[in-house]
């Protein structure tokens, strides 16, 4: 018998690394008072759990359970989703994203059944693609369905610039938009640290970030991942601590502003279905609005292509 | 007897409101290993310190002391001071900078014997004018003896645009620049939420930060301390958690953006001794650099003219 | 217009120090999501709360609002009464209690119209007293009307204790019981360090808490308060942050062992009404359990007679 | 070029999944200023370091990096050593000790010359013995080269006792001492909730810890470790956490009791070099002292017995 817990329940799908990163972020930091991790590999989910709940006497007091048992989810009201296939090497890329179709299909009904009124976060990738997925599926409207997208993105930016003008990164603003992967940008024209545009940011009074030293750091906040997997085969300390970030945007209620990935619907002109990472305001109903930032043309048309790119995939894929 | 702490060591000069909340919140955030409250009135600097310390059990375990012996103040990382006499009802305010002055002069170089490596930030009003008297006494340079500034009118300006745009105070960038005090103002020009100006910010299709609506802001901003005066007879609880918010910005090294108030001395073409509000770097050095923030002429014209006001005091203080 | 905030609420009543400072360390700890002050001194709450609210920017964003306006209170979940007349020298304690009883019959129905559901913590002294009277007049069950009683007396106890020990106060495990005031007392025969009873604690192999020494921590924590108002008029800090502790354990459903008061209603063959402090089990729905504590008989005798000092304070109560 | 932070530095050899783990805990927590990760596999190193970092924007803003170059631990305060072969399955543990006391004897030498002032804290296991092992290969006194012992067993042990009692774990005081392994137990005879010893616990007139729910309890603790890595393959988060908040403890100079393993010589009358947990003082010099607890005799011995288990091992290590 356990501790009947009032307040915020988090459910993390997909005990792998990526879950269970989620998990033990939100509880060190204690974004929850009830955490959850489902998995069909249920050993694996308990385990993850129970080794997460070890711990508890020097974290947040969270709740923290796993299993097997769709009823785990039950009353979440914010469901982190990680679990899918991983993409072997040499898989193209659509049958990556079958298989994770597959994989929602067969799953997402179980979970709306005892979830209802849970927003979904999908993390699985390619996660603005799943994200479309995961919303036709359920019918969920997209501010409730929605990608971590380039949230994390940001955060290497933010770090690498910081790195680069020895400043604390909290005192850097710059966003990666598009999608969650080789066509994200940048939105360079509206980077700032302070006050102070980064175009201006001076050392020893030189410009620091030139031209080359801006395609440099978005080429290494792109790439940020294939260098961490080619380390240490995949990714999950970084995405973990940024689901907890987003989830506690959500779940007290805070109308921050993160980089989500959600429908544009014609907004900059984007048709399609494509969701698509923009600034965004984050708040207990979901995403409440996509703000319109200003960009430059060049800026448009990637962020034209980064959606194209997205919707081509979406449009390969077999719902039926 | 105590326990010998390593660590950060923090003193509060002065336990009236100001200071005494300074290291209440300072105790609750953990922002030092060690805090101090020193003021020649010793059984109250005592008690505030007493009072801060039973609370210990439920806060970071700073070791909390207080009392009239200037020795409490050795070897301090940082000082804080809020000592100084208040303004009476009809007194000119030169009247009270000489007051303040006769204090800091009795007792800065006392400070400066039992902790000559602290660094010292003014919150004595007025404080960008006690920052340069504190410089003079102290023959410290300007970065490592300045004033809290516009740290906390930059709170409340961006507390007052979050509530009218409805999102978290987190995701406004704002600053007042400045004097601490009547020609403050906020540089409009580089303010945005997220990454959109606040100048192109909409709410159902509308501009909301019209310029009527900007002014009133900015003046909310402005006499939001005399609003606050005129309820409880003073100002403690904002200040002294933007006080702990700067002094961890310290502490921790952190190269954190602030807009604290240091001599400008030739920037913005802003000559005489005056200190004022910009954008800073602040890190265990004190203030390492004062941001190179684009302003449009007008606002250039304000800065000039807030630095003019505070330099005409500073003037008429007598040093000798 | 503010954000509609979901999340917990808490209200305080009483803007006095007490009052305030329980809201300050509430938002700076994040004990709940929104914060309310209400007070019929109407432009103070207001004040207090302006002052909280705009040092946001740098603590957990909770809403801080306050006012004169009874709707303020609407829903809360816990709302804690530090309102109430205090002392004057010389005046009988019967007095301050019948100035305390008219105020708590007069704001106590139209606080329950409007928050029904709410939980309430009496911290106006004698808080074991007036937690009863609260009790009678809202006739909601003593679980869901209690005093914040000997929390903060037991925090001074084991800082005093970890302070003579030289250990962290979060090894300490001491508890004061009985009454909030002179014939409270600590439980030495529980008290110990780590595993180690407080009477075999040693230093440099010499018994460290003598009886002698026993006596003094004892007479030192119960005169605390005293030392504090002697040096700054009043005690305000401590208690707050005792206040937004409690607040925590309820608001997060944590079944947290806290020294709060309730009535006893015949346990250790206490009879009566009154209200005294036993390590009890606090939760969402209040007091859960108070706890069967061995104590010795010489204790159970001390608790007898801690209980019956607040009856019959109780017994000259005019309710009628 | 990257921001030299003043502050607390914290090494952490190995980069498997507890070293890494222990890396992320502290960096969320914000235990140290600097978190470096060393293993000779640099490139794993590395990129856990990165994977780290790439989340700095949420956490707190420690510099978090990592490589195989010995010279990243210069200068560290604590360095926490997880680097060591796994036992294979069928494989004798004498082997594994063997395997790692190579890996220590190879290593420690190196380490100790960029980092002469740094206490060191094993985590590999066995973890008594490999302390035993590095303290006499690096000469530091018991008190700065010890073992993490059963802080983690401590913890799951209240974890389970809390679960049971429907309290919080923070209420629950309960020790494991002894080995960090099969030999370790509880100390029954000190365990409590709030001031309740375990053995009167009541829930609904029943009390719930029989000698049954008791030995359950302990074998439930003692094989917790077990269940996990059954489902996951090995442990890491838990120990990742304890990892954390021992550093801080050390870090922050705590005088916090945490059960750690030192050399007991002589003590409860263990003779040999074995190092056994018991409740300790730990701050900045290390472990302060090892505590007086009573015990009953029945405890002792199993502390000899499993003291003994330890010593048998360290016997059988060849250092020359």
């Amino acid at each position: 018998m356990t501790i009947q817990k009032s307040g915020t329940k988090l459910g993390v799908i997909g005990a792998g690394g990526v879950g269970s990163a989620t998990a033990y972020a939100a509880a060190i930091r204690g974004s929850a008072d009830e955490i959850v991790i489902y998995d069909i590999a249920d050993k694996l989910a308990e385990a993850e759990a129970l080794d997460i709940a070890h711990g508890t006497m020097f974290a947040h007091e969270a709740e923290v359970t796993g299993g097997g048992d769709i009823e785990l989810l039950r009353d979440c009201d914010l469901i982190i989703i990680t679990a899918g296939a991983r993409q072997k090497p040499g898989q193209p890329r659509l049958e990556l994203v079958d298989a994770n179709v597959k994989i929602f299909q067969s799953m997402l009904p179980k979970v709306m059944e005892v979830a209802p009124q849970a927003i979904l976060m999908i993390v699985t990738n390619p996660c603005d693609v799943m994200a479309v997925v995961a919303q036709k599926i359920t019918g969920l409207p997209t501010e409730r369905c929605f990608a971590s997208g380039t949230v994390l993105d940001s955060s290497r930016l933010r770090w690498l610039i910081a790195q680069k003008a020895e400043v604390s990164i909290r005192s850097v603003h710059a966003n990666v938009v598009g999608e969650h992967g080789d066509s994200e940008f940048p939105v360079w024209s509206a980077a700032n640290i302070g006050m102070v545009p980064l175009d201006e940011w001076k050392a020893n009074g030189e410009l620091v970030f030139t031209e080359e030293v801006k395609a440099q750091i978005a080429e290494d906040a792109m790439r940020a991942a294939y260098k961490v997997i080619e380390g240490k085969g995949a990714t999950n300390y970084a995405i973990g601590i940024s689901g907890a970030r987003i989830a506690e945007a959500i779940l007290r209620d805070e109308h921050a502003v993160l980089n989500v990935s959600t429908q544009l619907r014609g907004k900059y002109g984007v048709e399609g279905e494509a969701a698509v990472s923009l600034p965004s305001v984050v708040s207990r109903q979901g995403v409440l609005r996509v703000l319109d930032v200003p960009m430059t043309e060049a800026e448009i048309d990637k962020l034209r292509a980064s959606a194209k790119a997205i919707d081509d995939v979406i449009q390969g894929v077999d719902l039926s």
